[in-house]
């Protein structure tokens, strides 16, 4: 049978969050297998609460672990990495990076006690990883975090480039700018590019995108105009950002202090890496409580309102001695990420009762994107004249979009949504399998699937509330008449004004006393009965029908 | 003891949503009280899962019945009159309004099964409504809905503006226009304003409102540049704007119909009231559904993303027998509302998923809003001159933003959130008492405290998951060993590989064997020592402590 080149994203296809692609080269279902990117997502309350993370369920890979040569990482946000640690274990492969990359894999893969021997550190190209049939090149491209990458796969039935995250970023202050000439060498190699594979965040945003350079200025005016003292927040991870804040603060005549564990991380990470070699100094929260409001500059985490950062910390109260009051400044260096709207507007309104005064970035002044807009995505296409162009790293409207760009443009497209398994050896790309995917989460220390119920059952009792029944059978098989009820997450009183459990219990004695031998002997029917009553009493009580648990005990004849 | 002027808001104020004001005059304590507006919020899953409706707590005023003259209602949004006919059993006042309003207040206290002859008709000013010590005056302003008004609150310590929800739109293409001569009127009749009690919502945006007419032109230009099936949606109270789309489909060679209970009511009441002189005729879906793709134009409920609106089922499947393709076109005529967005997106994406182009308002084009924005803002303070301004209708962070600007102008003005208490009689406003306030909410048919814990219980089972565990004491006050470990919302099996309640019940097993009577006789110890024991060994097998119910059955001696 003739050999295929295939591509299957298990994540990132159709969502933006927990990225993990696969390529294949070979003969059909014998293909040698490489993995780019293990990342996560995280929860919420519509959909799933209560859990830590949320990573693609790899069992497709893990039946075909024999298969993988080798694990790719293209940079070290969260959605690209995250699932390291937990995922590894499954999979066993080593694990190739860059440096900075790989000093944040390295953690993740102590933090889940991996190996961290498995990690494998390559300069960008011209360097080669050779992995089974595919041949890899780490391309720098910038981004919002340092040393991302795109990668050159080089396989036997051409060349693709998968972009990482990327924007095209001639001055990014910190790593490495956007390299036009770089760019026209790959596309001009050999046969050209066969496949793009391409992010596709900001398909819909018109404008060509900005540099980080051009922060710099309006970061510098704003903190001179602050009086009192000033708090920035963004993601901990976008090191130059970090840089340009910091620098608008010395250069305002004000001593920096770094909040939050993952700030100074990645800021240590940077330096040990020689990404960063020129951080301004900084002083400890001691410190900077004990010097006047107007000579220090707070850089802070909680740039998307996480409840246990840096900066929600600060809306509560004093936190590490520090206390915000009626006229500080606090600005948001960042874009809130869709659908964390709700908790960002929790601390700026806490900020704004504190009487902080409070900057977002709405105008455009104090944030850039890390993403490629519409333009660039265009340009892109333009500079490798792809034979074939794969949106993702999107959500399906915008894997949509960005097709519908690449067939203007007379490219072969295809929107490829998790799970589907494209054929990439021809002209035209080909839908040749499904393969059962889905999203495995971290509930405490325990990875669970999305659909084995947990979640579901905990979204039921938030909306319903819960019922537990307690019912005992003696030992002659006759119930005892006093059913007990215990409500959680229910009014306590209903349409009777007598409390609803009691109402509850009374029902069920009737129900107990009357039930025939059949029902009684036979645990089944028994619940069935039982919840009925239950639901069908709250309902009329309280307008809800609430989850029931039965249990029913049955006393051992001595 | 003098008498005095007081504002007392309950709702609204430190919030967008659930409106709820209060003014009272006369002696401290004994001022006779009015109500505007008894407005709802609505629950999320964050904050409060399975809640249907949330609303002020109107204690203090049901406490102080007596002393309530009347409660007028400025307009017909569910955010100021959904929660007339919850709450005005325990107030029991007659009810003012226009009549556009009016038809709607009666719907409210019908639902709720409520006397409607309660509501009282008004026509605007000149006409004035006596309520003890007020003459109040219903003036027209343009906002979102028709027949929103301002009131003119004449009290013996002056004239009070409170603009309910309002923008400055000279052609509003359904409704009242801006009449800038008639707030000069107002503003220069006898000793002019004292109190403005203005909107806040808009005032970080920075530019003057636009029209409603605005939309006209580039709405046709949408409609005649689609080839499909065109969907558009916007609120169902926004019947200008509904207007605005029909006659844009209209002129485009289109038939009308509109999907989606809410917004056939509005368009009926809008037609029985006088409001609509002329909608465009409509079609039903069954007609809609046999007619040429290109000669329907859909206009639909769901606009924020409500799981139950026409919008939503139009992006799960066929609705009503119409069923989306690949070349439609859907339009989102609206502004997605803070915390909306994953909703919204979620519906965005099942579209997209199956081909339909996707049309949002953000270029401006097709949505303007209906809320006064800072400059206009600013216009009012200039046309009204008033004394004090009190912000109202924003979240903290709005209200703070309002009083800044009214500052900014050399006008008293003061921050009151829900519960704070003013006396505006003096110069300027002073804060004379906190009240105890809060939300009540809608569970099912019960209002229950948004303190009572319902919730509180609710959040934690959905965050931790619920353990049942059911333990008989026989006769001689002996345990029986076999604990009954039920759980809901927790993963099966942790560390140890067995299942995690078999675990939890063999731990329980060895403690009740060993506890002593002290223990057994006491229900509190007895339960203490199995919630620790319960949330220990989870602790340990899978990382989370789970909230634990505990039912003691003892069996009586015979």
């Amino acid at each position: 049978m003739a050999e295929r080149l295939i591509y299957l994203p298990l994540g990132g296809a159709g969502e933006i969050g927990m990225n993990a692609y696969v390529y294949g080269y070979g003969q059909p279902g014998r293909e040698r297998l490489i993995v780019v990117d293990l990342g996560v997502t995280f929860g919420d309350m519509d959909s799933a609460p209560g859990i830590d993370l949320i990573m693609a369920d790899v069992a497709w890979l893990e039946a075909n672990r024999d298969r993988i040569d080798a694990i790719f990482i293209t940079h070290g946000h969260e959605d690209h990495v995250g699932a390291l640690g937990l995922l590894w274990p499954k999979l066993q492969k080593p694990v190739h990076c860059r440096r900075f990359t790989g000093a944040l894999a390295r953690l993740k893969l102590e933090e889940a006690g991996q190996p961290v021997d498995q990690i494998h550190i390559h300069a960008p190209r011209p360097d080669v990883v050779t992995a089974g049939p595919f041949r890899v090149q780490f391309v720098p491209v910038s981004h919002s975090i340092p040393e991302s990458s795109a990668l050159i796969i080089d396989t036997p039935a051409g060349r693709i480039v998968h972009t990482g995250d990327f924007k095209l970023d001639g001055t990014p202050v910190v790593g490495e700018a956007f390299d036009p000439i770089l760019w026209h060498e790959i596309a001009n190699e050999g046969q050209g590019v066969k496949v793009l594979t391409c992010d596709s965040t900001n398909v819909f945003s018109p404008h060509p995108g900005r540099s980080e350079a051009v922060l710099a200025n309006p970061l510098l005016d704003f903190v001179m105009a602050q009086r009192q003292l000033v708090v920035a927040t963004t993601f901990a991870s976008n090191i130059a950002r970090l840089k340009t804040l910091a620098e608008a603060g010395i250069a305002a005549g004000r001593k920096i202090c770094l909040l939050g564990r993952a700030m100074r991380r990645m800021v240590t990470v940077a330096v040990e890496t020689g990404i960063l070699t020129s951080f301004p100094p900084v002083i400890s929260p001691e410190e900077a409580s004990e010097l006047p409001r107007d000579k220090v500059m707070l850089i802070v985490t909680g740039s998307q309102g996480e409840r246990r950062a840096a900066s929600a910390q600060l809306s509560r109260g004093r936190y590490l001695g520090i206390q915000l009051k009626d006229g500080d400044s606090f600005l948001f260096s960042s874009r809130t990420i869709p659908g964390n709207e709700r908790g960002v507007i929790r601390i700026m309104n806490a900020l704004s009762e504190m009487g902080v005064d409070l900057y977002d970035a709405d105008d455009g002044l104090y944030h850039v994107s890390g993403h490629a807009n519409r333009p660039d995505i265009e340009a892109v296409h333009d500079l490798l004249k792809p034979q074939i162009v794969i949106p993702m790293h999107g959500e399906h409207m915008h894997l949509r979009e960005h097709a519908k760009l690449a067939e203007a443009r007379g490219i072969h497209a295809m929107v490829a949504t998790n799970g589907t398994m494209l054929d990439l050896s021809g002209e035209a790309p080909r839908v040749v399998d499904q393969i059962d995917t889905g999203r495995l989460y971290l509930d405490g220390t325990v990875l669970i699937g999305a659909m084995d119920g947990v979640v579901r059952d905990r979204i039921r009792m938030a909306l319903n509330g819960h019922a537990m029944v307690s019912v005992i059978i003696d030992e002659d098989d006759t119930p005892l008449p006093d059913a007990w009820v215990e409500l959680s997450g229910l009014p306590e009183q209903g349409r009777a004004g007598v409390p609803l459990a009691r109402n509850i219990e009374s029902e069920l004695a009737e129900f107990l006393e009357r039930a025939d031998d059949r029902t009684v002997m036979d645990d089944d029917r028994l619940e069935e009965g039982i919840r009925k009553i239950t639901r069908q009493v709250s309902m009329e009580e309280i307008g809800k029908k609430p989850e029931v648990t039965v249990v029913i005990s049955r006393l051992a004849a001595e």
